[in-house]
């Protein structure tokens, strides 16, 4: 596109984020234009500022900006449960919902030898520790319902399968919501296999 | 959201783009926390400076980092001709076909009396000087094709219709590559009545 350089250069930088294609970073780059200078200092700041003091929590490596995260420093939070998850967006979906009350564990990544992902890829080590010095009764294991989600599920399922603690996986099934014309037919079957008495 | 201050700073700010919910602006935050450092300062030094650089063309308005905008630079370009667009993404929608050789008018806006906006709220009189002073055959009004933009583009044609200059409009009708069931009324009939013999 011809314009500007600068505004070349933004459309460009701007495409670096996700989701974000030619057409849609151009509309954003003439919507920044049209801001008060204040407002796109601001923004731009918080990029920067983000990055800079946002790191992962050394108990549970979620997101933090402090020395332990907002879920780790919650003295109410429920010491005895530990939810396992990929990445650190999961334990952001998971507050979402707001019903959990226990820890987390991110493991940053997910078993996966077809990418030459093996256990040692993932904070294996770090939750095993944490199991040993901790009094945990169970651990929900919140990995992708993918097929390496599911490996890694049930590798960590058997590390720790015969130390007496509880291990959990999140139900599969129908999203609440959807059409059940639209589900596939995975989803379908786990639906079927895990179907409820009313 | 519970999360780490910096990073609910930083959707807040994300928030401010077009087209970017709650949801959206998590998924870029959560993006530009994985980046490198360097491409988030990229990313944020581009915004500023672009902010900072761009200003109107002193002749046609359009977006500019340099004393004359793109357009007018270009000595290649047909100065018989000015485009009247209501704002500089106007110019950047129709340099993107690449087609048109001629000279651009940013309006900065539309004549809308329902909106409390006048003829002296776009830049008309800026127009009328330029036509003047230069020998211009052809004044396209490229207006968007809604009611306010209809409005202008009449006034527009009334106020320089007995100076000899050409004044025409962008044809109407039915958009490539649609379908004609997808079509309204309004487009229907302009197609209808723009229809050319083949």
């Amino acid at each position: 596109m011809k314009a500007p350089e600068s505004m070349v250069k933004l459309i460009e930088q701007l495409r670096k984020l996700p989701g974000v294609g030619p057409k849609t970073a151009g509309r954003m780059a003439l919507h920044i234009l049209q801001m008060d200078p204040e407002t796109v200092a601001g923004l731009a700041e918080a990029m920067v500022n983000a990055k800079e003091l946002i790191r992962p929590c050394p108990v549970c490596f979620n997101y933090t900006d402090e020395d332990l995260c907002w879920v780790c420093k919650d003295e109410s939070r429920d010491k005895s449960t530990i939810c396992v998850v990929e990445g650190a967006e999961g334990v952001l979906a998971l507050e979402r919902m707001g019903e959990y009350r226990g820890l987390y564990h991110v493991l940053g990544g997910n078993i996966s030898p077809m990418n030459g992902k093996g256990p040692d890829d993932v904070r294996l080590r770090e939750l095993l520790e944490r199991l040993k010095e901790s009094r945990v009764n169970e651990v929900i294991l919140a990995t992708d319902p993918d097929v390496e989600g599911e490996a890694t599920a049930l590798y960590i399922a058997r590390l720790i399968g015969d130390s007496g603690i509880r291990v959990t996986r999140l139900a599969r099934g129908l999203p609440v919501g959807g059409d059940l014309e639209y589900a596939d037919e995975v989803t379908l079957m786990r639906a079927m296999e895990g179907r409820r008495k009313l």
